[in-house]
């Protein structure tokens, strides 16, 4: 099975979702209970180059105990849930491969009253990323795990999320202290106390993160906050390759700068970068460097620390922007990267994807993955979250050219093989999905694999929590 | 149920017990498969006041393989598996409620080389705390996780170990990259590749860590390192009462004064660690500090920073060691608190517990503590990983008088219950075993305490790993 096919799925009985509709009618009022063209079309489809597929109904819940009795009229008449947060995934997480009921979490969107004693917030799962930010900014914290797109929290736990801060403040894995979901009998679960460790049995906080909507509806989550940093600090500096990049961000590791963020761009990258926003970057491999302290001492001090390792790996013109608008205008750029790769083919579609590998092996694991974009002549930039070891490829495609989409999807295999074969991963943070359920035995080795397959039987017998992904590969 | 009685759990036949000893010793040969009393005494026991429950046998896998081929023997003949480790473990989680194998991992002891580069390492379980230490001292790097015990890593990763620099690097949870286990079927598992971090698929890594061997049996491990600090400093200061203390790690921890470690010790464990190592600390609440850094000038300033959050919440006699030899003095006297603890009543028993509860919750949670203490006349000492919200209580009691034990098991269920209504979690770090198996459905919920089942089942389904344990209570 190619990822840019769907797979096809059990779909439920026709008289079974004509029941449930009537049910959920009767739950929420059937101006509630949303059939129409457009929304469908709406709910089935992600970021992703991966093919749609609808649900039969969507709905809204308004609150977890509407959420729970959602999920039980499904679970009666075993009709697939797919949740749906901003649509903002990568690998068709959303798309409802065996049509049934698409639960929009966007209704439930509270924000609690944040701790600063305990460093938490309460939030329920349809709450976006800059909502949030918004709600703390004037409490002095923040909350660190920012993926680039303006995501639901209940899909960055549903992804296991990360990305540009992780290097410094960890991944969702790190700043999900609990989780509120609906299992597939309806009944609500909460994962962990208030604590901020615990060794009280099984970790049901971890298992749901990253589990993409196949263990149960995620429907709210205590978060853990950082004080927002006294001082910032923003840098860049070009490298004559990206070797020299990447050993840059291995000795900012081996000397325990508490880098903030580290992220790299290709020549491509940068190119598509300057035409995209007129600027006028070096065309070079570059780092871009961000870093928080208690004090601007301390932030000179971790940059000019990183600005010597960076001149020991060849790196030149190390530009500082310790003023916010030079802060923000660097990151706008870097964050606009994968809109400005577009930009460079207008009508193509992207085929976006990430690896991550052990950071000894990064260097070389990108490289090679230059020259096979070179030997196949296909137009794909790559940055990288390079602290984590972890990066992203854009192949700009032409969606309706089958060859080309074809193409693409050789060489996103070819990718995959690449990370696996340097002991690394077939995603670092976009998650399985359709699109990569196919790695995961070679990945993982079949007896890993056949775990997840018993954990997915024994907490969702029926098969009704997004089927057809993560475990559903061959 | 008290938690000082042995549960019953069904023992295996005589015949299948007969059985697996003597394929068994076609596998390993005689002399490796010991049933002596003494061995079966040693394997029974752990440092808790949980009553002793003796293995039938006792093996010592001496590779990966080997350990798999006698999981596979002990499935086939329905054979109780209970891994050993150092034995340090505090809620009887080595008992053997059922009889049946113990397999102790001691000499599943190698150490890969760690990768500077990657900050990572590949260890067997049964490698000890300090043994690891040693190895990678001269390296550079350093494993962060300190439960103080010199446990295995295996046993750390078993019950999801914390201590005392879990406030700065994490718990084991965050600490360990992969997992390699047998499995029920006898099956060798890899949780996950060397990646720094990834998102394919369901989270084994942290569904292993804190399973305390009832899911599977951990052999070897990848474990996250970090560079060893070019500075440390440590510093200790007295408050007039427990809330002052707590009040100044709350600061400590909103100012982002990236403090390596924060304990407090109550005044019934200063004085015990003065009478026992012949010091003149203050008797007094005190909180003992550990600061890293890059510089000199960086853990100075950390240590300037705390002194006045101190000062603030009326602490007093602020002192500092920056030369080793101080130290260590001073982290020798914390780390033996609860030695000294028990040398306050010789002969007594120490019945040793935990629980964490969320920051802004602990002042009045040890204070209660202390008041219960006062008013049922007890001789117990507290002492605290105070960044977490986790402390421990060391409560003194014969072992041999009924009556005695009983007020001591009471409580230890009021200690439990004080944490549960202040939203935290009856173990912060010791774990479940048996000891605490009876409290997880109030702290959990049943749905949760139900998923925790199903997954057990489903990948235990013949229920041979550590019975009666974790999920086992009423």
């Amino acid at each position: 099975m190619s990822a840019t096919e769907v797979p096809a799925v059990a779909r439920p009985q026709p008289a079974a979702l004509e029941a449930a509709h009537g049910a959920l009618c009767d739950l929420l009022g059937a101006d509630r209970v949303r059939t129409g063209a457009d929304e469908l079309a709406q709910h089935g489809r992600d970021e992703s180059f991966h093919p749609a597929a609808l649900p039969d109904i969507v709905v809204w819940p308004r609150s977890i105990d509407e959420a729970a009795a959602i999920v039980g009229v499904a679970a009666a008449h075993r009709v697939p849930i797919v949740p749906f947060g901003a649509g903002t995934s990568l690998e068709g997480h959303v798309a409802a491969l065996a049509g049934g009921l698409s639960i929009d979490m966007r209704e439930l969107n509270a924000i609690g009253r944040p701790s600063i004693e305990d460093l938490d917030v309460v939030v329920q799962a349809g709450v976006t990323r800059r909502a949030l930010d918004a709600r703390l900014l004037p409490e002095g914290v923040f909350f660190s795990v920012d993926p680039g797109a303006d995501a639901t929290v209940g899909g960055m736990i549903a992804t296991g999320a990360s990305g540009t801060t992780t290097v410094r403040y960890g991944a969702m894995r790190e700043n999900v202290i609990a989780i509120t979901f609906v299992d597939a009998r309806g009944d609500v679960v909460r994962t962990h106390s208030r604590a901020r460790k615990s060794s009280a049995g099984y970790d049901l906080t971890r298992l749901m993160i990253g589990s993409e909507g196949t263990l149960g509806l995620i429907c709210e989550a205590t978060l853990r906050l950082h004080p927002t940093p006294e001082a910032i600090a923003a840098a860049q500096c070009t490298f004559p390759n990206v070797a020299a990049a990447v050993q840059c961000a291995v000795m900012v590791s081996q000397h325990a700068i508490p880098v903030a963020r580290i992220e790299l761009a290709d020549e491509l990258t940068i190119e598509s970068i300057n035409r995209h926003n007129q600027t006028g970057f070096t065309v070079a491999p570059t780092l871009f460097l961000e870093f928080h302290g208690g004090s601007t001492a301390e932030v000179e001090t971790q940059a000019r620390e990183t600005a010597v390792l960076a001149g020991e790996c060849g790196g030149s013109d190390f530009a500082w922007a310790s003023d916010e608008a030079q802060r923000r205008r660097l990151w706008h750029a870097r964050h606009g990267a994968m809109e400005a790769a577009r930009a460079m083919r207008p009508g193509s579609g992207a085929l976006t994807t990430d690896v991550c590998v052990p950071i000894s092996a990064l260097a070389d694991c990108i490289s090679a993955t230059q020259a096979d974009i070179a030997q196949h002549g296909l137009m794909a930039s790559i940055v990288g979250h390079v602290g984590d070891g972890n990066f992203h490829v854009v192949v700009l495609v032409d969606p309706h050219d089958r060859a080309e989409v074809a193409q693409g999807e050789a060489f996103h295999a070819r990718l995959v093989r690449r990370a696996l074969e340097r002991e690394g991963t077939c995603t670092g943070e976009h998650g399985v999905g359709y699109g990569k359920a196919r790695f995961l035995v070679e990945e993982h080795g079949r007896p890993a694999v056949e775990m997840m397959r018993a954990i997915k039987r024994a907490l969702d017998p029926d098969g009704i929590f997004n089927p057809g992904k993560i475990v559903a590969g061959p």
